[in-house]
C-alpha cells in the first residue's frame, strides 16, 4: 500500500511538472512549427511502433491464458498483469515523449532568457518520463499484489514490460542512429554544413531519432529492468523468508524510497548563469543516492529487526540488506565515474582516438574498438564486487537487493537521461530558426550535458541489467525446481546447473552467441537505413534547387518517414530471435540447457553491451 | 611406439620436402637478394622473439620444479616436458620459417615455367612446417609417455607449447597487421601505387610479417593444440577406461594416423595449367580427412573390440570413438565452407560489405562489423552439433577424441595456410623484381588461393581450440577432484561448477572479460605500431628524393625494426594478461571460481575470435 501510494504521488508529481513546463513560452513561430514537427514525428513513430506490437501482445496474452487454462486464477492473473505491464510501458512513453518533444522550444526560448531557466526547462521535461517510467512501474507491481498476492502470477508483469523494451530500445535505436549517421555523414562531412543546419534534409529525423532513441527506448528498457529486480527480489524474498511477507515489501519499499528521494533530489537540480549544468544534473543523483541509502536502513531495521543472524545473513538481516542496497547505490556511482573516463574528452580514452584519427579512419577504428575491447574490464569488476559483498552479507536475496540498490533511482536516470534529447534538440531549434551564438552557446553546454548523461544512463541501464539477469536467474531456478521433469537435475531439492555437463556448455555457447546474433542485425538494420537515409539526402541535395544557398526547404517528411519505415520493419527480426531462442533450447534441450543459455547471453550480452556502448 | 615412428616418419619427410624444395632455381640475382631480405628479417624476428621469451620460460621451468619438490618425480618429468614442449616448438618454427621464406623466390621462378610447379613449390615449402608441427608434436607426446607413463607429468609439454604459442601468436600478429596497415594504407590508398610495389618502404615488412603471422604463429597455435588436445585426451581416457592403457593409446594413434594420411594425401595437391589451385589444396585436405577416416575405424575396432557398449558408448565403443573422431573431421569441412562463405567474394557477405562502402567508411564499418557478428552462429551451431553427438555416442571422452579428429589432420592444415605467405611472398617478388605480368598472373592466382586458406585455418584453428578448450576442461575438473581443500565442491566423488552460485558466476564474468582485455591489448599494440609505421612511410615518402620515381631505395629495414621492436615489446602485456588471470582467480577464489573463469574464457573467446577473423 505504500508502494502504490508512492508511485501516485511520482505519478502526480510527474503532472506537476508537466504543467508547469507546458506553461512556459515557445518562443517565435517558427520555433513553434519546428517543435510541432519533431512532436509529429515522434509520435507517428510512437503510434507505428505501439500498433505493430498488438497482434505480439494478443498472441502472448492468448498463449498466457492457454497455457494456464486449468488453473483459472493464474490463467487470467498473468495474462492481465501482462497485459498491464505493457500498457502502463506505452502509457509512459506517450506520456513522456509528449511532454519531451514539447520541451525542447520552450528550452531554447528560456535559453535566451538565462541558463539555469532552460536547464530548468529540460530537466523538467524530462523528469516527466522518468517520474512516469518509476511511478506507473512502483504502482503496476504494487497494485497487482495488492490483487493477486501471489508474485509468481505478477512476474508477467515484467514479462509485458520486457516485450515492450525488446522493440522499443531496438527500434528506438534503429531510428535514431540511422538519422544520425545519414545526417552527419552527407551534411557534416560531405557537404561541410553544420551540425542541425536547417538545409540538411535528415536534420528532423535526427531530432526525432534522439526522442525515440534515448527518451522513449531507454525509458522501457528501464522501466522493464526496474519492474523485473522488483518481483525478482519479491519472488527470491518468499523463500528466503518463508512464512513471512517482509522479505517481499522490502523490494517494494526501497522503490517507494527511490521514488521519493528522486522527487526530493529534483529541487536540487539548479545552476548559475556561469555554472556547469552537469554539477547541477550531479547534485539531483547525489541527492537521490544518499536519500535512499539513509531510508534503506531505517526500512530494512523495521522490517527486519527480529531476525536473528544466519549464515546468509552473517551480520544480521537489517545491516546485510542495507549494505546490499548500499552496493548497488555505489554501482551506478562507479558506473557513472567509468562512463565519463571512457567518453569523455577530458580523458585518454577520447584523445587517444581522436589522435589516432591523425593517420585516417582506418587507425581511427583500431583505436576505438581497442578502447570499447578495453572499456568492459572496469564495469565488469564494479559489477562482481558487487555481488560479491552483496552476496557475502545477505546471501542471494542480497544479490537481488544490489540490483533493486541501482534500479530504485531509476526515476532520477530516466529523467537525467531524457533531458539530453530535450537539450539536444533545444540546439537544432535554435539553430535551425537561427536565434544567434549566445543562445546557441547556452543551448550547446546543455546539450555537451546531455551526450554525457546519455552515455552514463546507458552504462546505468546494462549494469543494473546484469544484476537483473542474476536475480531473475536465480528466480529462474527457484521456479524450475516446481515443474514437472526436472527431478534429475535436483541435487538435494536444489538445481543444479553443473557446467561440467555437456549440455550447460551447449547451452552457454548458444546463449553466447544471441547477443552477437542480435547485435548483428541491429547494425544490419542500422547499416541499410542509413544507406538509404544517405542516398536520399544526397538526391535532396543533387536535385532540389536552391537548397544549399537556403533558398529553397529540404523535404523533412522523407527522411523521417525513411527512419521510421526502417525502425518499424527491422525491429521484428532481433527481437523475435530473443523471444524464440529460449523457446527452442528450452523446449528442445530442457531447463539445463536452458539455464547454460540464459548465464551465456547474461554473460555475452554484458561485455558486447559495454563494448558497444 | 607407433606413433613416435609417426612422428619419425613426418619429419624425415618434412627433411625431404625441405631439400627438394632448395634444390630449385631461385631466379634472378634482384629476387634472391630480395628473398634473402625477407628471409633474414623474419630470422632477426624469430630470434629476438625466443630470445626474449627465455626468462618465461625459466621462471616457468623453476616453478615447475619448486612447486613439485616433495615429488622429484611429477618435478622433474614436468619440468622437461615443458622444456621440450617449448623448445620443440621453437625448432618447428625456425625450421618451417626457413624453409618457407627460402621458397619464396623459388615459387616466382617456378611460375616463369607453369602454374603447377609454381604451386608444387610453394605447397612443399608451407609443408615443411606443416610437418614438423605435427611430426615434433607427435613425436614430443610419445615419447615423453614412453619415458614417464604418467599422462599427467608429460601435460606440461602442451604447457610449453602453450606458452610459445601465445607469445608467437601474439607477436607475429601484431608484426604482420602493422606491417600491413602501413603499407596498405599509405601506399596503396594515400599514394596510389601497387601492392608490394618496391618503392613502398614497409614492403620487405609486410613481406616478413606474413610469414612471422600466418607460418611461425599459427603453426605454433597449432602446434599447442594439437599437443593439449592429444594429452586431454590421454588424462580423460585413464578416467573412463579404468586400468586398461587403450584410452591412452588411441588419441596417440589417431595423431598417428592423421599424419601419414597427410604425407599420402600430400602427393594429391597438383594442378593442370588452366586449374584452380584451390582445387588441388582442397584434394589434399580432402585426401587427409577421408583417410584419416577410414584409418580411424580400424583402430578403434583392433583396440575396443572387446570392450561392450555401456551408457557412455550406447552403440559400442569403437562404433562410438569413429563416429566421435568423424564427427570432428567434419567440424573442419563445415567451417572450411562457413569461412569460405564468410570471406570469399563470391558470396553474398563480402559483396554486402563492397556496396555500403559506396556510403563511404562509415557504413563500411557498420557493414563489416555487422557481418562479423552474424558469422559467428554458424561455426557455434556446428561445434555444438559436434559437442552433442561425440558426446551421445561416446561420452567425454568422446568430445576430447572430436577434438582430436579436428586436430589430427594439423599437418596438412598448417601446410596449406604456411602455402599461403609463400604464394604472396612469391607474387611480392615478382612485383619488386619487375618480372612482367604472365609471371604475377600465375602467383595472383596462387595468393587469392593462399588468402582463403588462411582465413580457412584461423577458422580451424579458432573451431579446433573451442574443442580442445573444453578436453581440457574435463580433464581440468578430472585432475582439481584429487587436489586437497575441493571437497566442499564436490558430489558424489564429482566436480560440480553450479551456474547458480555466485562464486561460478563470478568466475564466468572474469572470464568473459579476459578475451575482450587481451583484445583489446592486442589492437592497442596494432593501432600504435601501425601509426608509427604510417608515419615513418610518409616521411620516407616525403623526404627521400626521387623515391616515388624509382630512382632512388626506401629504407626497408627501419619499417622491418619498427615492426619487430613493436610486436616483441607488445606482445608481453597481453601474454601476462591470459598467464596471470587464472593464477589470480584460482588461488584467490579457489578452483570453482576458475572453472567458471575457464568456461567464460572458453565462450567470449571463441566468439571474439571468430567476430575478429
Amino acid at each position: 500500500m505504500y508502494a502504490a501510494i508512492a508511485g501516485v504521488i511520482g505519478l502526480l508529481f510527474a503532472g506537476y511538472l508537466a504543467m508547469s513546463v507546458l506553461k512556459e513560452d515557445q518562443g517565435t513561430q517558427r520555433m513553434k512549427e519546428l517543435s510541432q514537427a519533431i512532436f509529429e514525428g515522434a509520435m507517428a513513430f510512437l503510434n507505428r511502433q505501439y500498433r505493430t506490437l498488438i497482434p505480439f501482445a494478443v498472441i502472448i496474452f492468448g498463449a498466457l491464458l492457454y497455457g494456464n487454462w486449468g488453473n483459472q486464477k493464474l490463467a487470467w492473473g498473468q495474462a492481465i498483469s501482462f497485459l498491464v505491464g505493457a500498457s502502463f510501458s506505452a502509457v509512459a512513453g506517450y506520456v513522456g515523449m509528449t511532454i519531451a518533444t514539447k520541451s525542447n522550444a520552450r528550452t531554447t526560448a528560456a535559453a535566451m532568457r538565462g541558463l539555469n531557466e532552460a536547464l530548468s526547462v529540460a530537466f523538467r521535461g524530462g523528469a516527466v518520463m522518468g517520474m512516469s517510467v518509476a511511478g506507473l512501474g512502483l504502482l503496476g507491481v504494487s497494485v497487482l499484489y495488492i490483487v493477486y498476492q501471489d508474485a509468481v502470477i505478477i512476474n508477467s508483469f515484467a514479462f509485458g514490460a520486457s516485450v515492450i523494451a525488446l522493440f522499443a530500445r531496438v527500434g528506438g535505436g534503429i531510428y535514431t542512429k540511422a538519422a544520425d549517421v545519414g545526417a552527419d555523414l552527407v551534411g557534416k562531412v560531405e557537404a561541410g554544413i553544420p551540425e542541425d543546419d536547417p538545409r540538411n534534409p535528415a536534420v528532423i529525423a535526427d531530432n526525432v531519432g534522439d526522442n525515440v532513441g534515448d527518451t522513449a527506448g531507454m525509458g522501457a528498457d528501464l522501466y522493464e529492468s526496474y519492474a523485473a529486480t522488483t518481483i525478482a527480489a519479491m519472488l527470491i524474498g518468499v523463500t528466503v523468508f518463508p512464512g513471512r511477507l517482509e522479505g517481499i515489501f522490502y523490494p517494494l519499499l526501497i522503490g517507494a524510497a527511490g521514488l521519493i528521494a528522486a522527487i526530493i533530489a529534483s529541487f536540487f537540480v539548479r545552476t548559475t548563469e556561469d555554472g556547469n549544468p552537469q554539477m547541477a544534473l550531479n547534485k539531483g543523483l547525489w541527492g537521490t543516492n544518499v536519500l535512499t541509502a539513509v531510508a534503506t536502513y531505517f526500512i530494512a531495521q523495521s522490517l527486519f529487526a527480529d531476525i536473528p543472524a544466519s549464515s546468509a545473513f552473517p551480520s544480521g538481516v537489517p545491516l546485510g540488506l542495507t549494505i546490499s542496497v548500499i552496493a548497488g547505490l555505489l554501482v551506478n556511482v562507479a558506473i557513472g565515474w567509468i562512463t565519463e573516463y571512457y567518453t569523455s574528452y577530458n580523458y585518454k580514452p577520447a584523445q587517444h582516438i581522436a589522435s589516432s584519427s591523425l593517420t585516417g579512419p582506418a587507425t581511427n577504428i583500431i583505436a576505438g574498438i581497442g578502447v570499447g575491447l578495453k572499456s568492459t574490464a572496469l564495469p565488469i569488476i564494479v559489477i562482481v564486487i558487487a555481488i560479491a559483498v552483496s552476496y557475502n552479507y545477505a546471501g542471494i536475496y542480497g544479490i537481488a537487493m544490489a540490483a533493486m540498490g541501482m534500479l530504485c533511482t531509476a526515476g532520477m536516470v530516466v529523467a537525467i537521461d531524457s533531458f539530453g534529447p530535450v537539450a539536444d534538440n533545444a540546439g537544432g531549434i535554435a539553430e535551425m530558426a537561427e536565434l544567434g551564438p549566445e543562445v546557441r552557446k547556452k543551448t550547446d553546454k546543455l546539450d555537451a550535458v546531455g551526450n554525457t548523461t546519455a552515455a552514463v544512463a546507458k552504462g546505468f541501464a546494462i549494469g543494473s541489467a546484469a544484476l537483473t539477469a542474476l536475480a531473475l536467474f536465480t528466480a529462474f531456478a527457484e521456479e524450475v525446481i516446481k515443474s514437472p521433469g526436472v527431478s534429475s537435475a535436483l541435487h538435494g531439492g536444489h538445481l543444479v546447473l553443473n557446467l561440467l555437463e555437456p549440455k550447460i556448455i551447449i547451452g552457454l555457447f548458444i546463449g553466447g552467441t544471441v547477443p552477437f546474433l542480435f547485435c548483428a542485425f541491429a547494425m544490419e538494420a542500422v547499416g541499410k537505413a542509413a544507406f538509404e537515409m544517405i542516398g536520399e539526402v544526397r538526391r535532396q541535395f543533387r536535385e532540389i534547387p536552391g537548397l544549399m544557398e537556403g533558398k529553397a526547404k529540404p523535404d523533412y517528411a522523407r527522411c523521417v518517414d525513411i527512419s521510421t519505415r526502417a525502425a518499424i520493419r527491422q525491429m521484428i527480426a532481433p527481437g523475435l530471435l530473443a523471444v524464440i531462442t529460449p523457446l527452442i533450447v528450452g523446449f528442445g534441450f530442457g531447463a539445463q540447457a536452458l539455464g547454460g543459455m540464459l548465464a551465456g547471453v547474461t554473460v555475452a550480452g554484458v561485455l558486447l553491451a559495454i563494448f558497444m556502448g
